[in-house]
């Protein structure tokens, strides 16, 4: 193959999370073959949003405004801050629908390996906001993972001697979960948070 | 999430083949995250590429001339045609780096419920080259489908009383396929062919 410009199309998708080179090549071949539907309309979709998107300064969310919809939103109830790891978890909330505090995106966790301290993850902001705006309540939504669990524990160390609620997701058995398909930290910690029926 | 221009580009990349919606909103916070380094240069590649790519008018493989440069290169065998279904199969084909003569791209299969007959797939313009240009082997590299097996017989048939060799592909063992993964089919097609050692 010596065409650059497919090529170059294959090398850009291939690049994106969860595609290999393979994928590239027929997700390219599709778009190709359905060129006027897809080109340039993805073309443009890229463009604009590459234009419009913004980092929310006050959250760290995206918008097409320099403070979020989120933010804004007269609706939401401005003394709970939801803290999450990425936006990917911040949709996750906003779609299943029920939360309706404001949000705190942290970009990602502690990381010696990734260099990542405090400062990264906007947790002086986080700091800042608490106080200005009188912040009841902190959920530290960070993932169940290692790196998320010693950012929470961080946080939560942080902001102990605020006058602040901090809390945290339960941990347990998903619903529609099977035991039998769950690991054995997860069986023992919803063993040990047993509640009556 | 009521951002527009975010959810447009979501909604484009979920309709790429292989990519559904949770994977279009983790490649898009991806490119969002990427911006300078991303956004403009895969809009730009989509744009270069959706003005220079062309179908070849010999072959149907896509290129950035009239002609594609398996076509118009002097190395190849021009007497010889390898029928594939699609540039996938080409690719993968010309990835192999062993054939040396030219193609015709079908562009599918003949097919009762997508409403494709021979015209689509340019077997008319296929029967001129092969009389034209003096064509000695057809090799008919057609999948090994139900669909890919109806065109190769059809494409057979078509060009059986034209002073040609028409071959196809061996079927058998895949190198380094295992008898306990392998179907039925495959086994006994492989038995039936055995050779002597």
């Amino acid at each position: 193959m010596s065409h650059n410009k497919i090529d170059r199309l294959i090398y850009t998708f291939s690049k994106l999370p969860g595609i290999g080179r393979r994928n590239a090549k027929r997700i390219v071949l599709h778009i190709i073959n359905n060129k006027d539907r897809l080109m340039a309309p993805m073309a443009e979709a890229l463009f604009d949003a590459s234009e419009a998107i913004q980092k929310c300064k006050i959250c760290n969310n995206i918008d097409e405004s320099e403070i979020c919809s989120i933010c804004t939103s007269e609706k939401r109830d401005k003394k709970t801050v939801c803290v999450v790891e990425s936006i990917i978890d911040l949709w996750a909330l906003e779609n299943a629908n029920f939360y309706q505090g404001l949000y705190h995106v942290l970009g990602g966790t502690l990381s010696s390996s990734e260099n990542k301290g405090p400062a990264d993850l906007g947790i002086d902001t986080l700091s800042d906001r608490i106080e200005k705006n009188e912040i009841k309540e902190l959920i530290i939504a960070t993932n169940a993972t290692m790196e998320g669990q010693t950012t929470a524990f961080f946080i939560t160390e942080k902001f102990r001697d605020k006058n602040i609620k901090i809390t945290r997701f339960a941990h347990g058995i998903p619903i529609g979960g099977e035991l039998d398909y769950l690991d054995e930290v997860t069986i023992s910690t919803a063993f040990g948070s047993r509640q009556n029926f």
